[in-house]
C-alpha cells in the first residue's frame, strides 16, 4: 500500500484567525476552517488544469435553459412552505411510498439538508459514524453540532463498504450513521445487502445519495424504505449540473422528519422557489429528463475511460474502476498528500485533492476528478507523471 | 395599556412531537417548534383575509421578470465562492467603505445570514440581547446556538428604541446585541444617535436592516461603519418582493466576518447563483431600480393610510403611524393574544399575528400587516371590529 510505513504528518489546515475579547468566535468553530478543497482551489492560476473539482463539467442544454427561463419568468417569488412547495414534494413522493405532506423536505442544497439533520439530532458528545475516507463535511457537521465523528474504515484497493466495519463502531452514544454511496471520493457503490444490514442496525442512518444518478454499470441501490431509521438525502445538483442553484431534498418517516423541518425552518426558511420550480419542470419533462441523464452518464463514461487510461500509463497505478460518481482515488508516492497536492498545484499547475482531506484513511492517495474533458484529464495526469519522474519519485 | 393587569398565560406553542430512544432529537430543539406565525397561517381557509403575512404584496414587474429570465438563461449554474460571487460583492461594496473580498458575504436569505452569525459567535451560556417585542427568530437562534436570549424592552405607545434599555442589560456574558430597525413587528425606526450609542457599547452588534428600503417619511439610518463591532444584515427580499428567492448579505469588518464565512460554508455552501445574478442585474439597472423602490414605497404609503384609518375607526385605537416596514402593532382587548388570534382566524376569518409571538412585551397587541390591498385591509379590520363588538369587547 502506498504511504504505508510513512510517518503521516498532522494535517495543516490554515492558521487560526486573530480573535480575542468579545469578538472571540464560538468554540464549535475551533479548528474549523475553510475546507482544504477550497484551499487547493485557491492555488489555481490561469495555467492550472483543474482535476480537483466536485461538480459536473456539463453545461445546461437548450431545454434546461428554457425550463429555467420559464421558472424564472412565470413562477411565484413568495416564500414556499418551510418543507418546500407541496407540488414539488408530491412529484418526489410520486414514485415512493412516502407521504409528500410530512415525509419530504426540500432543502437549499444537500449541504443545508445534512446540516439540518445534524442540528436536529446530534447533541453534545453524541457519536456520528462517518466513512474514512469520506466526504469532508461529515466530521465537521458532527463537530459543529457538538458531537464526535467516529470514522469507520473503508479499505483499498476496492473501497467496498464493509458493514462489519460500521457495525463494530456502534456504541450507546451512536446517534447517526452516515453512509455515502456512490462515494465521494472513492467512487465505490455499496451493495444492497450491505446497506440493508446497516439500515437494520438500530441507530438513525443518513444515506447521502447525491451521486446516485451518476453510475457506469448498474444503477446503485437506494436505502429508501429499508427501515424507519433511514434518512435519505438527494438532489439535482450533480445529475443536472446545477450545483449553484442549491436544491436538495430529504426523505424520512414523519416522526424522524419533524425535528429536521423545525431546524431547517430556522436555518434556511425554505429553498429558493426558483430552484424548486425548475426542479418541478425537470420532473415533468420526463422524456427529456431520461435522455439527459443518459447523455450525462455517457459523457462521464468517456471521461472515466480517459482517466483510467492516463492513471494506468502515466502514474502506473492500476485502480479499481469507479462504479459511480466522477472521482478516482489514486495512490501516490507521498507521505503527506497535502504538501504533495500543494506543490503539484504550484509546480505542475495541476489541481488534485489530497486524500487526507477525506480522513486519515486517505493518506497516500489523491482524489482525481474526471469531471473534466478527456483532453484536460489526459494533459493533467501526464503533467503529474512527468513531475513525479522529474522529482525522482 | 391594554392587557395591563391581566394574568398573561404561558405561550402555547404546539405539542412536543413523540420522540424516544435513539430517535430523540438534540436538546437544542427542546421547546422549539414550527413558529406561531406559521401556526396562525395554517388556520387560513379560502375565505380568510390575511393580515398576518410578512412579505410584500408587490408582484415583480415586467422589467424584473425579464431580468430574472436573463439571469436564469444566461448565467452560470456552478458553485460561487462560499462568500458569494465577487462581482456581486463588489457591487454591494461599491457605495461603502468595505472590502468586497473579505468584508461582504452573500447568504441564502437573511435568515441563513443571521443563523451563520449566531453559530459563529454564540456558544453555551452566552447572552444575546434581543428586542422585546421583536422578530420571532432572534431568541430561537440564540437558543439553537446554546445561548440565552436576554430581552430588552421597547415600550409603547411610540415603540422608540431606548439605548439605556439595551445598555443596562449588558453583562460580561453578553456576546451579541441584536438591533432591528425598521422594526418587525413595531414599524418604528431607531435614531442615528441611539444606534451610535449601541454601536459603541462594546459587544458585537447585529443590525438587521432588511426593512430599510421600506420607509414613509425619511430614510432610516444604517449602522454600517458606526463601529468595528457592527455586523449589518441586509437583502433584497422585502424591497424587491423576492422573499422566496433567498438572497441576503452580511457586511462586517474582516476579523469579524472570517468565522461567519466559515460557518456559512458548512450551513449553505453558497447562496443560489441565480438569485445572485438577478441581484447583480438589479443593481446594474440603476434607474429602473430607483423608480421601483419609489413605487413600492408609494404603494405601502397608501396601504398604511388604509390600515391607520381602519384601525382608528373600527378598533378605536389611535396608534403611532409606523415609520418603516409594513406592520401596525395594535392594542386589542385580550389577555391572551394567541387565543385571540386563533379564535379570530376561525370565527372571523381574519389572520393577524398574536403580539406575544414577538415576546412578552407584545402581550395585549396583535401585528396587523398592511402588505395587503387597501380593500383587504379595510374589510379585514372591519371584520375584527364587528367580531369584537359581537363578543361584547
Amino acid at each position: 500500500m502506498p504511504g504505508a510505513g510513512c510517518r503521516v504528518p498532522k494535517m495543516r489546515n490554515g492558521t487560526r484567525h486573530a480573535a480575542h475579547g468579545t469578538m472571540k468566535p464560538a468554540k464549535r468553530l475551533d479548528g474549523v476552517e475553510i475546507s482544504l478543497i477550497r484551499q487547493i482551489n485557491a492555488l489555481a492560476t490561469s495555467e492550472s488544469l483543474n482535476l480537483g473539482i466536485g461538480e459536473p463539467n456539463v453545461e445546461p442544454d437548450e431545454t434546461l435553459r428554457a425550463l429555467a427561463a420559464r421558472a424564472a419568468s412565470s413562477g411565484s417569488w413568495h416564500y414556499s412552505p418551510n418543507a418546500g412547495a407541496l407540488s414539488l414534494r408530491k412529484r418526489i413522493a410520486a414514485r415512493l411510498d412516502f407521504d409528500p405532506k410530512t415525509e419530504i423536505c426540500i432543502t437549499a442544497g444537500t449541504e443545508e439538508g445534512l446540516y439540518s439533520i445534524f442540528q436536529a439530532y446530534v447533541g453534545d458528545g453524541d457519536e456520528v459514524l462517518v466513512p474514512n475516507p469520506g466526504f469532508t463535511s461529515y466530521p465537521t457537521l458532527a463537530k459543529l453540532a457538538g458531537g464526535v465523528a467516529v470514522p469507520y474504515d473503508i479499505e483499498p484497493p476496492d473501497w467496498n463498504l464493509n458493514p462489519k466495519a460500521v457495525l463494530s463502531k456502534i456504541t450507546s452514544r451512536t446517534k447517526l450513521i452516515v453512509v455515502n454511496s456512490p462515494s465521494n471520493p472513492l467512487g465505490s457503490i455499496a451493495s444492497r445487502q450491505t446497506l440493508e444490514s446497516i439500515a437494520s442496525a438500530g441507530p438513525l442512518v443518513v444515506s447521502d445519495e447525491i451521486y446516485r444518478e451518476i453510475w457506469y454499470d448498474a444503477s446503485p441501490p437506494s436505502m429508501l424504505g429499508m427501515s424507519r431509521n433511514v434518512i435519505v438525502v438527494d438532489g439535482m445538483s450533480k445529475s443536472h449540473s446545477m450545483t449553484g442553484l442549491r436544491l436538495g431534498w430529504i426523505v424520512a418517516r414523519e416522526e424522524v422528519m419533524k425535528p429536521i423541518i423545525v431546524a431547517h425552518q430556522y436555518i434556511a426558511t425554505c429553498a429558493s422557489v426558483f430552484s424548486q420550480q425548475l426542479t418541478e419542470l425537470i420532473f415533468d419533462a420526463k422524456e427529456w429528463n431520461a435522455s439527459w441523464l443518459e447523455r450525462v452518464r455517457a459523457q462521464f463514461r468517456e471521461q472515466r475511460e480517459a482517466a483510467l487510461y492516463s492513471i494506468r500509463h502515466e502514474l502506473e497505478a492500476d485502480i479499481q474502476p469507479p462504479a459511480g460518481a466522477f472521482y478516482a482515488f489514486v495512490p501516490v508516492p507521498a507521505c503527506d498528500t497535502v504538501i504533495f497536492a500543494k506543490t503539484l498545484a504550484t509546480d505542475a499547475a495541476v489541481l488534485v485533492i489530497p486524500g487526507v482531506a477525506f480522513g486519515s484513511g486517505g493518506e497516500g492517495f489523491v482524489r482525481i476528478s474526471f469531471a473534466a474533458t478527456a483532453e484536460t484529464i489526459g494533459v493533467g495526469v501526464e503533467r503529474i507523471g512527468r513531475w513525479l519522474r522529474a522529482t525522482g519519485r
